[in-house]
């Protein structure tokens, strides 16, 4: 056994423990309190095997699973960006090139490799995975929210048009979620879930 | 589209979201609360994907996957169960199993037995599969309690003999894993995070 190899591999799995207390801001349906990002990337991962047949087109779904197990990883040091925070969106992109480097740094050369890539290929959302991925990762939220009756919105000020805007892409990885979610967040607004749009803006 | 299966689909994915709320009694390495069976479930999967060359035989890793993201979300109903807890385990069983039949039977049937079997096959622990998830799922508290000086073994008085019995069987899945884990445990011991064994017994 390559001793040096088990050692780095063990280093990695403990740092990413810090994963589970960096918080969100969804709330937990069933409990008062804001969802960390480890907990959030298990659920995703769920339910990439339950809906993989609402993808567009048919993905691997072992390529989805490892994209969404590490996807946030990153987050351990550049913390997690709010979706409707627009400076926050303006540099997280260099926080968190910086935070993969050294995260993944901790592994052997050729696992750090792959976790690099399944990162990027999340990010870049160019392959069917990726945007499948990234569909999942914008749905669970959005039915956080409605589910809450709108806490994390109303917490924040956002609109119809921000989360229509923010989440269109959706419909590049599920067209048929994203008509689900459509009709939700029409429901949201009628129920009063989501901010007036300001008539100055 | 199939709404009702969706919709279906949806319920299971919201129900499970009550995952977030099922304490363990390992605690986190660098936050001092509990560790919940989400986020646990979401370890493992990643050091699924970083450790599978330590299987004893070749392993399909979407299968481990798979079990790993599902192996727990009978403690909805039937809660965590300590592995040092002997009651506890004399009744778990049963517990989970009508946990099992309540939740996995939110899905539509395909999907019901998909999940209902990949949770009976992680139990049995017959297959490649099954046996290194297992080990994996033995794995993280012994790395949480050794990195937390023994915390959550002094809260119980766990000795280094249970410690061994109990998790033995690691080296079902993975012989390498088992070894750095026995050394661990020695460690741990001459560190004095385990009880004494009782004289008596």
């Amino acid at each position: 056994m390559n001793t040096e190899r088990l050692h780095r591999q063990i280093e990695f799995i403990l740092e990413i423990d810090k994963l589970k207390s960096i918080l969100r801001r969804s709330y937990l349906i069933n409990d008062p309190r804001l969802e960390n990002s480890a907990e959030h990337s298990w659920h995703l991962a769920v339910m990439a095997m339950l809906l993989a047949e609402h993808a567009n087109t048919e993905v691997n779904l072992l390529q989805v699973l490892k994209m969404l197990l590490v996807h946030d990883v990153v987050e351990i040091d550049a913390g997690d960006t709010f979706c409707y925070d627009v400076a926050g969106n303006d540099t997280k992109a260099a926080r968190e090139i910086l935070a993969a480097r050294r995260l993944f740094g901790l592994l052997p050369d050729d696992q750090r490799q792959e976790m690099h890539g399944l990162w990027e290929e999340f990010e870049a959302r160019q392959t069917p995975e990726a945007r499948f991925a990234a569909a999942l990762d914008r749905l669970m939220p959005l039915l956080h929210n409605y589910h809450t009756q709108g806490r994390s919105w109303r917490e924040h000020g956002v609109t119809q048009m921000q989360v229509l805007e923010r989440n269109a892409h959706m419909d590049e990885g599920s067209e048929t979620l994203w008509a689900y979610i459509e009709a939700m967040i029409e429901e949201a607004s009628a129920k009063g879930y989501l901010a007036e749009e300001s008539k100055n803006e």
